[in-house]
């Protein structure tokens, strides 16, 4: 009946003018009439007791409007995955920077003045900051003995001492096989604390009026989830929090909790004025839960043939003071196995409090630290048994059929070779090796957190009476264009140009529930919705064009936003047409929901449990230059081969594919958040050290598709997975270039001349530690 | 399956905590960043060429940040019904008041500064003021010959000289007629301009962003309306244009036409900033569309045996210089034949242009003036007849099966009978005659414009997981209360309470179209469809209730918020549990539409032409004291008897009964536009007089309940009847205390004491023109 036509092709984003010119409102943006301004106080210690808040030269410095503490809030604790956290600190510190007290007042200026007049005094307790430390039997707990949290997936846990969270997988038996393999090899890695590195800092707005409705403006990328936290934490029905999601200038795993936001709500109820709290850069890199430190330890064997047999592996995942997120890290473990067939398997993920910041998740969490070790190792291996590492790979790649690295769920669509055998074809044509330069390859792996739990998430698709379409959908835009490529399959389903959808207002009391983006699941997820949505409202023109044409529906065509009879293009209706009849036959607009079609997408993959259907793959090539006077490593061109399933907007997968590998880069090369007694030294951007554009080069994008058969016309993420092998094929090709091995990211000049030293001392392989 | 409890109960309104404590947002409240303030530049001629505007002097002012005139504006004309006035004038004015030029500034006393600074050179044409004079062959003509208008009922229509338009209604013979009657009464009435007397003056807040879309924040009841009219005329697409709706203090007919609303949008994309246009109380009394002024010959004849028998009547309405609705008023001309049968009539009523300001609806538009007429006669032909006037009412009383005083239809289900003999009973018990102290009887019939046209209306009923409902109506509220009515109504049909129930958002973005609130009909039309989506959401939650519990939907019951199964209170589920279960299972939540069931209302419409349901017919009753020593009349008691059809919330019906009763005191004894040559005499609420908490009776109500078959639960209109006949039965009550006949409103002192002192000179009736 349609002709799909919109979907493939690369079309500019709806949004795209408004962003580059500078007229998009953030957060930071929104000034409700009467807005006070916050400013938090923050603690100066890494564990302690409050004894004492004195909060009264700041409530009596004019301007000041109101002030909170701990004791202001309820008992209620923050978190979207583990709920640990305290709004404000209640009775104790655990981590340099946490918020104890926050100001109100009518400036800005007044509201710093003021907080640097609150007086809070401390009593310290033994802080620990090393997770190895931490899990030792005498060292300072972080959350006191007997703590109970209530997790999303676990229900209420008590962590054992510092362990949030230990994870074994097994399958096969590791230890007889490491006896039957013919090679071995064995090392430690470490990485560590990295930032979002979102250019806008954490933002809201909050407003409770005088019935304690809540409205927040929040930079959050899941409004359905700061609804419902902050519904419950404030005790009140969801329906009585709007939370309104405005543009959002960067997330990348960062703004999923909110803690900030319950913050202005308790100013916001003290002070009855609506309250503006924005972080400063300086806070948001102290305050921002980012990614885990690790160290790995891994062991691998193979076979001469070069058939891997067997893997141990454990991670030491750093959740600091806070988990979230965190706890789920160690189930990452697995990763650890990478993207092969490895027939016998011990991991061990541990998740371990500090006093370090908060730690959350960054874009792919807890996927690139396991990835760079085997990928790494996997290199050492080839090398050991000198393969050709394109070779080593093939051979010991999953495939159509296999089990995910879990060994839960048999993988269907799997493009993971395809990758492998492009990204060679590609980089023998093009890449060169040379003095001092090499070529590094890493492959990965993204499973999709598919399943009907993960699919809740409704569109609405209403037809005006003048024919332009509006998409109702929760999902929040976090940068990368979800919406516009939401627009394009509606447009897509309704032949019609793609400057005919609009998104409708994405507020939680505008749209149907949604989990929030994430995962790299939103085109996956609001995709099919959006799809659905489209499919009823276009069926629903169907049946009413079919009566009032006294015709069969499979006697209609829609072409260029108009039905007719087949064959005969004059005995047909527009959109706008059959909009108007609508109204003037049943006295309410068209619209589509898609129930019944997500209804049965749902039933479909309740069908295929066990089954994961269109895991995301990649491979990924580095080829560098290193500075042996400096250990300076230059990218000269990196290869991205992924299989995007299928690419709906391919100058948008590009985007996305090519913004991954920068982020990527950074977390191989030179981000670091520094600290000394869990005191961040480096609380800037320049110090920080984010790339920047010169930093980049020029990144090659191959996307293969091995369509999904429950993505919206095959569609996989694209999200996350460039992020993941990137430090290993960084690694790698340091290795391929210069012949060291760096087993700790980032990769920087400093640890490069060491290793270089290291291997002119006679040690072939440095391992930094 | 469901026990319907909370309608006809007096349920307290959802929102009156937040209204009676100051804490509900108005559009002048609404101030978002960036907003520029501004001034209208009013014309000082009645009639006038615009010979130049010089705004230098203005745009020099510092603050200033634009202006526009009409030559910035679009040539769009402006209009709900008649689409005949500019935004700004453009090349000429048309009357005292009407605006010529719009500042925004960065400040409400810079910009009237500027609004001072701005220089319009004139050239004065003759001008025109009394409507029979602008019927004459030499009249200035107030729009140019060959001018045509869009009219939404009639189409392109062109004024013939300054008639805009001229109804003739005819059925029998009359002329013949009047010669078979036994008695014949005739008179002149004369009615003056009256302002809606709303609390809050009209306000807008407009903010056009870089691509052109507009959100308006608009005292405005229908946002539809103020979106389409705002579309069409900066030609956009209707998706473009958002319309929020803020709460409405009062409106009475007068916030229905968006022509301060494009003003607003004219500056705002002049300059780039929202722009913030609040009226002065005195500006909105000089220009908003007040009450028509009317001139009403009629003569009516009867026999000996009191029947009605012939009927002529001519009403002439000043629509000042743009009529949008007033063209309408013609038509109501027909209302002259009052509640009764009558078989010979001829009715004529004509809209005519003059220069004063613009005329538009007031509460009841276009029937209080002939009630006022018919009214007073029918007392005046009982008087005559020496009839009871209750038992000369009754006799000729329509009833059910009549055809409406239109003769296009035939009434069902009408009140009328009921309504005179409760109040007769009533009246007898309760008041008293007196020395200089009368009783005065009168009737009138509402018609409702009821049909499928009218009835384009939707709703949603969406219940969120924790049971929770939100309804999306797009009705605006005035104050009445009609959204919390709708919110019982839900309540009903899902058998919860009604703080369980909440009301979405209601701007144009968010809910599905809706006709506004007008002709007393929200709770009718939207009332309809909020039942209709609360009874779709609830089949949909028997639905999944009975496959869940595997048993019929008709062994299914609802009681307290929850679905079991009858007889076993235990097996069965809250609707919270069930909406759960919606979205895990259709990843959706339950949304309904009443699409259906709406359908199925507009097919029973449609087959039903020619039938009015429900006709809203009252009788009021005033009891009075005459001050012959000064005219001065006081009300003493007051009796409306209503046939309400069915209070859903019977003291909100009661507020709406004793607040028109109250709306038609004033007009009947203070309320008057007082103008000299075109300019306004009285532009304050002091001058103009409207009735304050003191000067008003206590109003006694009787609701009766003779169903409409397609009202909600049988509900009929409580809005605009009740300002219907109070004029004619005070000008009755008056006849009956003192002997004279007032034919001219208001009945103040001033005109009692000249009736009085005619009478003394020998003149029974003293007939004022």
């Amino acid at each position: 009946m349609v002709t799909e036509t919109l979907v493939g092709k690369s079309i500019p984003r709806i949004d795209a003018a408004e962003i580059v010119t500078g007229s998009t409102s953030y957060t930071a943006d929104i000034l409700p009439r009467g807005t006070l301004f916050a400013k938090l106080v923050l603690s100066t210690r890494a564990h302690a007791l409050i004894k004492r808040i004195d909060t009264s030269k700041a409530l009596a410095h004019p301007g000041v409007m109101g002030v909170v503490t701990g004791e202001d809030a309820p008992k209620y604790l923050v978190g979207r995955f583990l709920k640990d956290r305290p709004m404000l600190a209640q009775g104790k510190v655990r981590f340099v920077g946490e918020p104890v007290a926050a100001v109100a007042a009518v400036d800005k200026d007044i509201a710093e003045q003021a907080a640097d007049l609150i007086e809070v005094e401390y009593e310290d307790l033994p802080a620990v900051f090393d997770p190895e430390e931490a899990m030792g039997p005498n060292a300072p707990l972080v959350h006191l003995a007997g703590s109970r949290y209530l997790d999303g997936a676990q229900g209420w846990v008590e962590p054992k001492g510092n362990i949030r969270n230990d994870v074994i997988m097994r399958r096969g038996d590791p230890d007889k096989a490491f006896a039957e393999c013919d090679i071995i090899y064995e090392d430690t890695y470490r990485t560590h604390p990295t930032h979002q590195g979102y250019i806008e800092p954490h933002a809201v707005v909050a407003s409770v009026d005088s019935e304690s409705r809540i409205t927040l403006w929040a930079s959050n990328k899941g409004q359905f989830i700061v609804r419902n936290i902050v519904s419950e934490a404030f005790d009140l029905p969801k329906s009585q929090v709007k939370v309104i999601v405005t543009k959002i200038g960067g997330d990348f795993g960062g703004k999923g909790t909110p803690w900030l936001e319950c913050i202005a709500v308790l100013l916001s109820k003290k002070t009855g004025r609506p309250v503006k709290l924005v972080l400063s850069r300086r806070e948001d890199i102290i305050l921002a839960s980012v990614r885990h430190a690790s160290i790995i330890r891994l062991k691998v064997g193979a076979k001469k043939d070069g058939t891997l047999h067997a893997l141990k592996g454990e991670i030491i995942f750093e959740c600091g003071s806070y988990a979230d997120g965190g706890g789920g890290m160690a189930g990452r473990a697995s990763t650890l196995v990478g993207s092969y067939k490895i027939p016998n398997v011990e991991t061990r993920g541990l998740a371990i409090y500090t006093n370090s910041g908060p730690r959350g998740h960054v874009r792919a969490p807890g996927a690139p630290a396991p990835t760079f070790a085997i990928e790494s190792h996997i290199d050492m291996l080839a090398k050991k048994l000198e393969m050709d590492p394109w070779e080593f790979r093939l051979k010991n790649a999953l495939g159509e059929g296999d089990y995910d690295p879990d060994g839960h769920s048999i993988m269907r669509n799997v493009g993971l070779i395809e990758t492998i055998t492009k990204a060679r074809e590609y980089v023998h044509r093009e890449f060169r090796r040379g003095p001092n330069r090499g070529i590094g390859i890493a492959c990965s792996l993204w499973g999709h957190a598919v399943g009907p739990s993960a699919m809740i998430s409704g569109a609405y698709v209403r037809i005006e009476d003048d024919g332009r379409v509006v998409l109702y959908t929760g999902v929040g835009d976090q940068g990368a264009g979800q919406r516009a490529v939401l627009a394009q399959i509606v447009a897509n389903e309704l032949h019609i140009q793609p400057n005919q959808v609009v998104i409708g207002p994405t507020d939680t009391a505008s749209t149907p529930f949604e989990n929030g983006s994430g995962g790299s699941m939103t085109t996956f997820r609001a995709g099919n919705s959006a799809r659905f949505a489209a499919m009823d409202a276009r069926t629903q023109l169907f049946e009413m064009a079919a009566e009032r044409l006294e015709v069969g529906q499979d006697d209609l065509e829609l072409a260029n936003g108009r039905i007719h009879v087949k064959g005969s293009p004059d005995r047909g209706y527009t959109i706008a047409e059959m909009a108007r009849h609508a109204l003037d036959t049943r006295g309410v607009p068209i619209l589509g929901t898609g129930v019944k079609e997500k209804q049965e997408l749902l039933k479909s993959m309740e069908a295929s449990k066990g089954i994961m259907d269109g895991p995301a793959f990649c491979t990924q090539v580095a080829e560098v230059e290193v500075d042996p006077e400096t250990g300076q490593v230059t990218v000269l061109r990196f290869l991205a081969a992924h299989d995007v399933g299928f690419a709906i907007n391919p100058s948008s997968v590009e985007g996305q594919l090519q913004g991954g590998v920068v982020f990527g880069l950074g977390y191989s090369l030179t981000e670091q958040i520094m600290t000394s007694e869990g005191r961040v030294l480096n609380p800037s951007l320049l110090d920080y050290r984010l790339l920047t554009a010169k930093d980049v080069p020029n990144i090659e994008v191959l996307c293969i598709e091995v369509p999904s058969s429950q993505g919206p016309y095959g569609a996989k993420g694209v999200a996350e997975p460039p992020v993941i092998p990137t430090a290993a094929a960084i690694a790698n090709a340091v290795f391929d270039a210069v012949g060291v091995r760096i087993t700790e990211i980032p990769i920087n000049a400093e640890r490069v001349m060491e290793a270089l030293q290291k291997s002119q001392d006679g040690t072939e392989v440095a391992c930094l530690s």
